[in-house]
């Protein structure tokens, strides 16, 4: 065995295995997140039935990357950032599909078909923080811009004080004016995941921020 | 000191201490489960009242197991498997404890006596789960039969993907005919919770096949 | 360059940088529980409302603190415990006072001006929890007296299951007596969160019993 052979195999193939796979995990949620604005805009119910249906088959995808991630995390000894935040990641970042799928299949099986203010500005943002979240994941394999990563993240936690703004207001808007209890549970439980949505991308920029002060 | 000695110095405990407390634990749920069931097809109030205490008990008894575990973690130096993955199998397998147990408090506490269908069936669900969990447990000390554990695994995600359908569809059927918002509150819970226990028996699972692709 | 620059390079400043952001987030707690207690003990509106903003305030002191720690755990390679032993614990000191702002934050939105029983003895336990929690973290910094943070931590425990109890009841009775739908799901909601508080401080016990028996 050569010398070349050798370090051949000590080279990790890290850096080809997980942004890929990371850029991969992110713009699908951006996917997900274009679908859901799309959803809860439209008026037609045969046509929020199929985005509902994509929004599902998009967040298997999720979970299978997100399961991909791990597997390679338990194969790889060497990993280009720690291990931890490899792991807190990807978890984040399949937490954002989950909630927005979460959101959408209580709107189905609750029948929604008034989306509110609130409802479509929570979309909207939740949107705005999966485009800036998939920015700042483009931008970890090589570390060259962390200006940018660093600005995506600010943008994120500033996106979700407004969400929780929206997410609080509303509610007390709910109990304020819906006299219909029932209702008012299916719009709660909607609002709340929607807002939760917007907590793990603050998640992901969190880890990502956290990985920026380790590689600095 | 001899050789001998030295070696006995070094060579961990760990599987003696790790094994049969994750055996217990496992096997612990597994009669949580078997009461659970029990409850949910018992028509007489007084039993049901009986099963409930044990139901706690047993779960304390989980509480000082998941305790003992994270202990020796603290004190073993040496552990079978990655110690991240010791500390996620014993708060997975715990979880599912607390959510059985979470279920049934909330069954107590609402006053139940009229178990539907869909109750049964997550009962019935948490059980298949939580015996392919104590068998994929049981495998994890030699490894010599990594296919069964990998076949437990896949059919722990097979009963959460049927809770998961049963869940929602129960949940859709509360909305559409319980017009007893406090009566829908309750249902609902109870259902979460239950359909709650079954990510966890998933959580386990998918520890396990971590910790067997780090060990293939 | 001296050996004594030498070494002055790599003695750690850790213990420096972690236990005064410890013991000021563990103090932010109680400062926090403290105006909990004093909002729910309140008959004037106003009053109130300041005390919401006191909390808000404060929490978000509590986030600041816990962001860094987070980042002193990325910069720092020597640290005075486990690393994750360190993240645990700032994150349970931080949920902690996420849940009590979280519930006040409720009894805000939601305008309540009814602080019945169950909810002014969560608000007892919590602060008491959250004393218990202060003490035990300061003693953390010499582990001299190990003896007090043991007795801190079983109080902790024996506190939250007083709120386990004191929550159940409150609960079946909002079942048994409140017909409003509307007015059972606020006070149940504020109810949960509280006690959430208390299983929080809960947590961070059980991280310090870890850190106990490593260092023991």
């Amino acid at each position: 065995m050569s010398l070349n052979s050798i370090f051949q195999y000590f080279v990790p193939k890290d850096r080809k295995v997980f942004f890929p796979l990371f850029e991969q995990a992110a713009n699908n949620v951006v996917a997900i997140a274009t679908i859901l604005v799309e959803t809860v805009n439209s008026n037609n119910p045969a046509t929020r039935d199929d985005l509902y249906k994509q929004i599902d088959k998009l967040e298997n995808v999720g979970d299978e990357l997100t399961h991909q991630i791990y597997i390679e995390l338990g194969k790889n000894f060497i990993t280009p950032f720690d291990r931890e935040d490899i792991h807190a990641l990807a978890t984040a970042i399949d937490d954002v599909a989950d909630n927005i799928q979460g959101a959408a299949n209580r709107m189905n099986l609750y029948s929604i078909d008034d989306f509110t203010v609130p409802i479509k500005k929570l979309a909207d943002l939740i949107l705005q923080a999966s485009i800036d979240m998939e920015k700042a994941v483009r931008e970890l394999k090589d570390l060259k811009n962390v200006r940018n990563i660093a600005d995506s993240c600010i943008r994120i936690n500033s996106v979700e004080n407004q969400a929780d703004y929206v997410f609080d207001r509303a509610v007390a808007d709910l109990f304020l004016y819906e006299k219909d209890a029932i209702k008012l549970i299916k719009y709660k439980e909607i609002l709340a995941t929607l807002e939760n949505a917007t907590d793990m991308c603050e998640d992901a920029a969190n880890v990502m921020e956290t990985i920026l002060v380790k590689n600095a």
